[in-house]
């Protein structure tokens, strides 16, 4: 049963699922982890734990006597805290985590957890977000008709598992397992190539016009909707993608040279019949409705 | 005094131009020209437009006995018309048009329009629209708010220009002139390269994946609110973007050419601390707010 979850990270994400664990009838403690205090102060103003550890005694009792663990910070903060939980879990806790790649991830799971006398641990990536982070915007519907996917390490299922599981199904998520390779490949294509393509076009619009005030303002002026969102995404902080970026280059650099093949395609076509061809093609790309309006 | 309209082409922009006309106060007859007929009844069935013109000699005199003949199709239709228009209509008339590249449309109004004996020709483009065309989506409101722009040929001005420039501000619009060179450079960057990148991003996600319907499934279920905005324009119609294309095919060349070398710093920089300047780059490119929720 668990009764005790400690929550690493509580901005948006983590601070989102203490919200949700509560809305959920979670009845036990959450308690809070983060190394913002304004952070973690916003999320237990907004109820999303009910304490805080702060000190290195709180942070060990914190995580050596919770049930479960969720590691809700960047990937590479996510393997550093895996690194230091292992040696002092034990077999019946389960550490989980809500980190945006997952190969990474789950080979430290495969050499640090999941052995007799380790702690287990269930990759874990929720398909969720808002346009800014932190704790203030927290809510517990954030995950509703949301995808959940997991990357598991081995077959084996403790009970904490699948009642983990459970309430991720109570958040009103889907879970949906994968193997993490393809975790990794498929959020390249969806996810990462579609932020580093926003990113790439603000930059480029930002070096070529910040020196021409007039200019600039004639952009503001004249782009609409379409540029809007094309570089909406272009606000995203530097400090989550780094970590995207370090653990998941090769297959986000397969979807940029892919990218810019199409493009360098595109362009030697702008006055060809090819042109009606990649058209048809966009026409035909279809993803599912919007979840949210 | 302006008192007959002619609209040529009454889908979306030019339905929209009707129904602003009359929201102003216009009390003169706004007579449609399609070539579509079913776009031209849901123009007349929304009170767009109060009359059509069908046959040959109903079109000749619903060009030749307007006061304004406003010309809402692509652009290559739109110097179509331009040729066909210029030996037939006389000095006190006025000609405009909503087409998105001005260059090829300037020159041509220098040649044929503007001149002793010929009608006046004002070269204007809306920075308006919707995510789907059409007369049944047309909107008297659609231009509050935005910018028209205008690529004047010459300093002359009628006065019929001066009362097509009020109404255009009783729209609600914002009227921006400028060189009609520097009106398709711009436009190139703030909205063919979106336009280009989208579709090229859709084409190839549509091409990777159409014939791996498990994946395809998992494109949907996982890709969220960032891949259904850089994929949204994949879906803008080719009928329109090819003549974009193909009068202002030098500009978007270099657009798309720009990015394609960006995108490939990136990647060859996806870790290294270069990745950081592109991500302070991006996050400082900002943009008016949106006008409309």
């Amino acid at each position: 049963m668990m009764e005790r979850v400690t929550i690493v990270g509580t901005g948006l994400i983590g601070a989102s699922i203490g919200l949700a664990l509560k809305q959920a009838g979670f009845a036990g403690v959450v308690t809070g982890v983060d190394t913002n205090s304004a952070e973690l102060s916003a999320a237990l103003f907004a109820h999303a734990i009910d304490r805080v550890a702060s000190s290195e005694l709180e942070l060990r009792q914190a995580t050596e006597q919770a049930d479960v663990v969720v590691l809700a910070v960047p990937v590479l903060a996510v393997l550093d805290w895996m690194q230091r939980l292992a040696p002092a879990l034990k077999p019946h806790q389960l550490v989980t985590d809500a980190g945006s790649t997952k190969q990474k991830i789950a080979e430290m799971a495969r050499e640090h957890f999941n052995h007799k006398g380790t702690a287990r641990f269930l990759p874990g990536h929720p398909m969720a977000g808002k346009e800014q982070g932190g704790a203030a915007l927290a809510d517990a519907e954030l995950f509703r008709g949301a995808t959940w996917l997991f990357t598991p390490v081995d077959s084996a299922e403790q009970a904490l598992e699948a009642e983990w599981r459970a309430w991720v199904a109570k958040f009103g998520a889907r879970a949906i397992d994968m193997d993490a390779a393809r975790h990794d490949e498929i959020c390249a294509w969806v996810s990462h190539l579609p932020q580093m393509l926003s990113t790439a076009l603000a930059a480029l619009l930002e070096e070529r016009f910040a020196g021409d005030p007039a200019r600039r303002e004639e952009i503001a002026a004249i782009g609409g909707r379409a540029l809007r969102e094309m570089t909406r995404l272009g606000t995203s902080p530097y400090s989550i993608w780094r970590d995207i970026a370090l653990t998941n280059s090769e297959p986000i650099a397969v979807t940029l040279h892919a990218l810019e093949q199409r493009l360098a395609h595109l362009r030697e076509n702008l006055r060809t019949p090819e042109l009606k061809e990649e058209f048809r093609l966009a026409n035909e790309f279809r993803m599912g409705k919007a979840r949210k309006p």
